[in-house]
């Protein structure tokens, strides 16, 4: 997906919250402000927004040195997430179809999303639970996503965030024992998952879980390892988590599954679903 | 009030509204928008917010030939509060406070802002009207203001927006046959009042009307016309409408009445209100 002009406003929210989060001196808040607003001018559009956003979050970090602004909220996720892992795993064990309600438990974990304005507390993960449990998702994209799980020996799962990495962990449960490689970003970014949170929520010891090699919010192809490649060609199903990875892959014509919240107009204009949905996309 | 790091992103929001209200054309919009975000990184945040949007509003209009692009919305405006009037009219006379009343509906009229981001519509108006009219101001500043126009010889009434000068019309055939004066700005700048609404809607028949001679969303007193000021000195009460007004004007002393719905976070900080309120500042 490219970058809209709408994005741009919301790049530079997302660079004050994160100015906020390094630090209290206004000053130097509207220092990092200043610079964020003339990287911007000089950037170039046709790029996909989690590309424009690495720009924006590198400089951010190179201004204040600060590596991993989100430490400890995703470290606050993960352990939120995990309270509500007990309560998932039951409501799975008793459905009468275990593999949707994972499916649908995975979608509504996308909501721990920081980068989207949407600061998770147990409220909105719960009320995103409840809601994801009876969205109504079309039967068709449910009934493709099963029947491609049930085909498929080699499977990608691109994570997105923290906390819902937890979520993932319940679908990714419902899917063993096939061969699942779990994917974390290469470093950290917003919210998004890295190695550390593979490690804190007992996703490794689970699968195999790969570094994507790249520091965007998404899954810039060209900017990703050799390594990842070759897992992101050999599987022959990929589920991909959230906007970012949406936002990224979505041109690739891999016949990817996309599952995510809507959390910005611009993808819900992209996907043609409203606002606050929880979608599979096929594409 | 100071411009702050979060009116930037707003700041650009406006200008891609703005920007889509004068041009179809997507090539044309990322040039407006290039240079707006050059603009900004260029200007000083010690001013007003309603300063520097004025800059960018002058930038886009010299950019786009287009010196008043809300020209037809202006228009649909005072005609869409003039249909209220009757009803408004019938609900002030039925009042056991009219003047409260007409106050109340004054307020109510300031959801009327597509500088805030809000495209009101009939049903946001009919809302806004049952939300002022029960909403809980204090009574000791609506009883400070209602003594005020008591005690009041002269006074000063500063405008905001289109359609909302239909609802400060009521307000002001409560307050006559005082002598008032109503202001409108000196140039077009998003949706605000300039002579044609005066014109339009009747106001000029009403009261003397004049410009303040300044083409900003507010009252930047060192940007107005001596005529304006000599009103403005001369004056032993000002009503001043909206949040343009309260944002140029709050830190002048002169113990104004801002009249405003709180439509934007740093507004509602600022006057420690939340948002959506229907407020009466004394400043």
């Amino acid at each position: 997906m490219k970058t809209y002009l709408d994005c741009i406003p919301c790049f530079l929210k997302q660079a004050l919250k994160v100015s906020r989060l390094i630090t209290d001196d206004e000053v130097l808040q509207e220092q990092i402000i200043q610079q964020v607003i003339k990287l911007i001018g000089q950037l170039d559009f046709t790029q996909t927004p989690p590309a424009i956003a690495e720009k924006v979050y590198e400089l951010i970090s190179t201004l204040t040195k600060c590596a991993d602004p989100y430490f400890d909220i995703k470290k606050d996720s993960n352990r939120m997430a995990m309270d509500f892992y007990p309560k998932m795993k039951e409501l799975i064990k008793t459905s009468s179809n275990p593999l949707e309600t994972a499916i649908r438990l995975a979608i509504a974990g996308n909501i721990i999303d920081f980068g989207a304005g949407i600061d998770a507390n147990r409220e909105i993960i719960q009320n995103s639970i409840e809601d994801s449990l009876q969205y109504n998702i079309p039967q068709p994209i449910l009934d493709r996503l099963q029947s491609s799980i049930t085909k498929a020996k080699n499977i990608l799962y691109i994570g997105d965030n923290a906390g819902e990495i937890v979520f993932d962990k319940l679908l990714i449960e419902e899917l063993l024992p096939k061969k699942i490689t779990y994917v974390v970003r290469g470093k950290p970014i917003i919210n998004d998952i890295t190695l550390t949170d593979a490690i804190e929520t007992g996703m490794n010891d689970l699968v195999q879980v790969i570094e994507n090699g790249s520091g965007a919010s998404g899954t810039i192809l060209e900017d990703c390892s050799p390594e990842f490649i070759q897992h992101y060609n050999d599987a022959d199903l990929i589920i991909a988590k959230g906007q970012g990875n949406y936002e990224t892959l979505d041109r690739e014509g891999k016949g990817i599954f996309f599952l995510l919240k809507v959390k910005c107009p611009i993808v819900a204009q992209s996907t043609n679903c409203k606002m606050g949905s929880s979608i599979i996309v096929e594409k």
